[in-house]
């Protein structure tokens, strides 16, 4: 059987992957669940055709979107991640002994429970007793929370759709307010590559600026992406990524990374002219 | 018409692109060349079934494949490029006023009239004084020159095939011989992401590490690319690119640029781990 899993990058650019067999689909209440095995991405994610995660990459944005923000401020101990239904981000985060609590908010139970059971090595991540899920509206979980958490975290892509709310000054707003006053915000910005992509980033980030003092934007390589790469918004009430990353505390911790290092830290601060004209 | 243009990055991956029209397309005494025209990616040049630019996304790695080495050595005067068949290496080479004369060798006359032809952007590139045009072999080219350039770009992709001969030890070995002593090679060392690709890489890092004294590698986007970056190899006498940056001088110089500045310059060299392990 010659099966393929393609994705629509753009109207006119897919990228096809080879895969083995449909492990598994279903229709939840909110999304068309299925999970493909391919021999170059490993166990594949989507959600409504989209491609969700890759067992082969995820870790290059799990890895950016938490060590960025724990490399800047050591003492997070309160995190929110809406989204992040892979696990991957949690896992990440649960390798600093600081921190004390993850509330994980997705409004898909069956996402959750569909990623724990295959994705093996994630599924640790969820039992932790740190994470506590809620299967709720991000905008709503957020919504009259005050100064609760040190780190947010929003782990969903694209801001049309099912989760447009999660991309509204009025969520935006809400995730300061139940930020501390030294929190901060990470969110995907998709790319600024193709067109439909570039109108994400600038909706993300017009709403952001109105809400925050600092924002910073971030890039990271993520080969199954549209473009190969992702942009990233860091968010913060007072910290500047760029000069207050702390490396010797972050290198004495001894965290075990495949793609973050204090280095690319620095360097997905540094953006090539066509991305900063966007700015 | 519904037309797709499709490139394997590996057996299991493909990169599809849909296209308007094939522009041109003949048999070349070495390759099979096609050029067409797509919404996204505008004029793509592909060689033998393999994409080799868009006009999109070209000037990704041109910019980094001609700045980083001249951001380092201002002085440059005299610059060999092999292949670099569209244009683009020499259109960045050409901003460089202190740039005497550029030797471009490709074996293939007929590419080099095809993408002066249909890449009307770069045409008037090759009709610049300083370019001298030889159609040869570049082992051929290189062999037995000395201490006569002070740049050598290598501007192809693959280590195996018709270009095998630009991958072998004698062929850095002349490189090595063709420079003067403050001399830069660069060279396109694939990607670390598939395995085919860490191959290639693996090949051409150990032949070049047996040549030159110094040997760092730095990361650009390219999004048409597999995995949708390209690593370089900047090999060199004397001069290290991360700590050796002449950021005034280039500054001073007024290269307008759309991705390259010395910002990326440095984070380019800042590698994620798993490529890291590779070296």
């Amino acid at each position: 059987m010659d099966l393929w899993f393609s994705e629509y990058h753009q109207e006119g650019v897919k990228l096809s992957i080879n895969v083995d067999r449909e492990v598994f689909s279903c229709q939840s209440e909110y999304h068309h669940i299925a999970l493909f095995d391919s021999k170059e991405f490993g166990r594949i994610l989507t959600l409504d055709g989209e491609l969700i995660n890759t067992e082969k990459d995820e870790f290059f944005y799990s890895e950016m979107m938490v060590h960025v923000p724990l490399a800047v401020q050591p003492l997070i101990r309160n995190v929110l991640v809406i989204g992040g239904c892979d696990g991957g981000v949690l896992r990440e985060l649960e390798k600093y002994e600081s921190i004390e609590t993850i509330d994980v908010v997705e409004l898909d139970e069956k996402v959750i429970q569909v990623c724990q059971k295959y994705f093996p090595k994630n599924q640790e991540t969820f039992s932790d007793k740190r994470v506590r899920l809620h299967f709720q509206d991000g905008l709503k979980f957020v919504r009259g929370k005050e100064a609760a958490y040190d780190l947010i975290i929003v782990d969903t892509a694209n801001p049309f759709g099912i989760n447009e709310s999660l991309f509204t000054r009025e969520f935006y707003g809400n995730c300061y307010k139940a930020l501390r006053e030294e929190g901060t915000l990470i969110s995907q910005h998709a790319n600024g590559f193709y067109e439909e992509d570039e109108e994400a980033f600038r909706h993300i980030r017009h709403r952001l600026i109105s809400v925050f003092p600092i924002n910073k934007i971030y890039m990271s390589s993520v080969p199954s992406y549209a473009a190969g790469y992702l942009l990233f918004g860091y968010s913060a009430k007072k910290a500047n990524p760029e000069t207050d990353i702390q490396v010797a505390q972050w290198e004495a911790q001894k965290i075990h990374t495949r793609y973050y290092n204090p280095e690319i830290h620095r360097g997905a601060f540094y953006l090539p002219n066509y991305i900063k004209e966007l700015i």
